[in-house]
């Protein structure tokens, strides 16, 4: 850790690497040789189509995508994506399946009934506040698509693997958990994941849409709107967030060249959530909340014997050079937030605070 | 002008102040002794919340905004709001007037005609090519809203005084001349702005509306696509696009205490296009295309005796350490963008530029 640095455990906007933040700021005044910082530069320049090229490049590349799939920047964040999916994929007598496992969940379900679209419900982990991803849900066979969000910020689950709908292509928000770990492609249609957690910073969504759900957009909803909009001008209708999606290809790059690619990226986000699992785990005075097979390797979401020494622990972390260990708002406890960017290092420091904090308070 | 640092006259992402620049290098590792970037902060924090807030009060202050306006940072570009104004403002039996000058005032046309939204188009210059403003209109009375767009950056004309609509507020994109003038706010009812030209990076839009039009937001939209919701959570429904904001943040900041206000701003404005127009309007080898009485401050657009002189200027300029004088691909030509942040000598070195391609080529 830089001596004026902490490390971030934030759920999102989140800690991003150091080496992509210090060639940013190395870089900030003049980019490639232009003469301009990377915040003047004009998006139809070749110095922003390089950028956003090897962008695109990367994300194929690290997910191994066929032709079959078209990879988008998109403003609005996954927030825009609740409902700019089913206004692009429902038409009139279609239906699309969701699965509810949170607050994501929940808001993406809004979103497409206040559009009118029909959609089913199919499974809820809602019975225990959330805190497992529902097994053996009866799909509907012939569901446009079917809905997940593949991690849960807020209650600390994850899927450990993606179901078997019987046919329909799943529609995944991956705002997440995108990059953690390799994907069998051939289940999905749809992934979509707002930048601010594994990827970027906040102000880009990025979308990967599969030829066949492309091909539903209708022409008469908002040019904006049109996932075929974007497609079509790889992203550059109009000018595109090129800041955010410079710093995605920066992480990108690390996460190539520096980590290796998602195989080695969900080798150490194992270690590192294993680590901190095992230790609250052994300790009678933390508890993980969510149910072992539901646990989420990016967000570890943990309680304390009392409110007062919740508090408490996230005031002391601060001081050690630890932050952001607040849970949301909406659930309390503490959250320790592991990001593919978050070292090895930071987590170990984490748990070496958490024992003596357990010591001194226990 | 830095060493290695060019003249930058894009008309978009364009150039920012230096020591906008020179502020988000110095501190890009460690914001406000955060230990983290700015890019990493929660949007939720304290830090974040000044920021925001300072940006809004700035807004505020700058046009003398009284209580009925409210400030939203939106992300998806004006082009977003060319859909979002219509959707949020016209209900059945309502119609609005649009005002053609131009690529952007018919995009925003469009994307009130693409969702069967009563409007009606009550001036154009297309008949010379949009190469004028409009004056003499009869704008309907009992109209929601008269949309018009106060600069045209591929034309190279501006409207220099508002139109008295009867009654109607204005809905104005200023994408590209925000903040390069006071304004009556008593005229407008709607102002949305895309960053990228007068006070950003690209990826945020600023909306400025006024308490009666936000009331009309119908509760049956897509919850990104109200402005309601912006209103409703000071621009944080979810989450923001932070790095743009901040940007904007420091520009308005950098407008207020290095400039000295919107009366200074505009005075130095007509200053730096002042120069060019004239030495334009004594040359028999350039030749500025839009009517006198409508040209822009902002986009000085101009021809050369032909084509190739155009490529070679442009070409000449950047050996010279002078970017972006390639008029739009739509219309050719030259076009020099000189907004807020644009400082006079780089007006001054143009000039002198140009004085001397005259002499060898003329």
């Amino acid at each position: 850790m830089k001596a004026d640095r902490i490390y971030n455990f934030n759920a999102g906007p989140a800690a991003l690497p150091l080496p992509v933040l210090e060639e940013i700021q190395e870089s900030f005044l003049n980019f490639a040789g232009s003469g301009m910082s990377v915040t003047e530069i004009s998006h139809r320049s070749k110095w922003f189509d390089d950028v956003i090229n090897d962008a695109v490049t990367r994300v194929k590349r690290i997910l191994q995508l066929d032709d079959r799939f078209h990879v988008l920047f998109v403003q609005g964040g996954a927030s825009m994506q609740f409902c700019m999916v089913p206004m692009n994929l429902l038409g009139a007598g279609d239906s699309a399946d969701y699965v509810n496992t949170g607050t994501w969940s929940t808001k993406a379900i809004k979103e497409a009934e206040i559009q009118g679209k029909s959609i089913h419900v199919v499974a809820s982990s809602e019975d225990r506040n959330f805190a497992y991803i529902p097994k053996e849900i009866a799909f509907t066979p012939d569901a446009v698509y079917a809905h997940i969000t593949s991690n849960n910020t807020i209650k600390g689950t994850q899927w450990a693997q993606f179901p078997d709908t019987g046919g329909a292509p799943i529609v995944s928000d991956m705002s997440s958990d995108i990059f953690s770990r390799p994907l069998d492609m051939d289940k999905f249609g749809l992934i979509y994941a707002g930048a601010q957690k594994n990827m970027g910073p906040a102000g880009v969504c990025l979308v990967i849409i599969r030829d066949d759900l492309l091909a539903r957009t209708p022409g008469d909803i908002p040019t904006m709107l049109r996932y075929s909009t974007y497609a079509n001008k790889n992203s550059m209708f109009n000018t595109p967030p090129c800041f955010a999606i410079y710093t995605v290809q920066l992480v990108l790059k690390w996460l190539e060249e520096t980590i290796g690619g998602l195989g080695k990226m969900e080798e150490l986000n194992r270690k590192k959530a294993g680590l901190l699992y095992d230790f609250i785990d052994q300790s009678d005075f933390y508890r993980a909340t969510a149910d072992k097979d539901s646990r989420s390797l990016m967000n570890v979401t943990f309680r304390l014997p009392s409110e007062e020494l919740e508090a408490a622990l996230v005031a002391a972390a601060l001081k050690n050079g630890m932050g952001g260990l607040k849970g949301h708002r909406s659930v309390g406890g503490c959250r320790a937030s592991i990001y593919n960017p978050t070292p090895l290092a930071a987590v170990e420091s984490l748990v070496d605070f958490m024992k003596t904090f357990e010591r001194d308070n226990g």
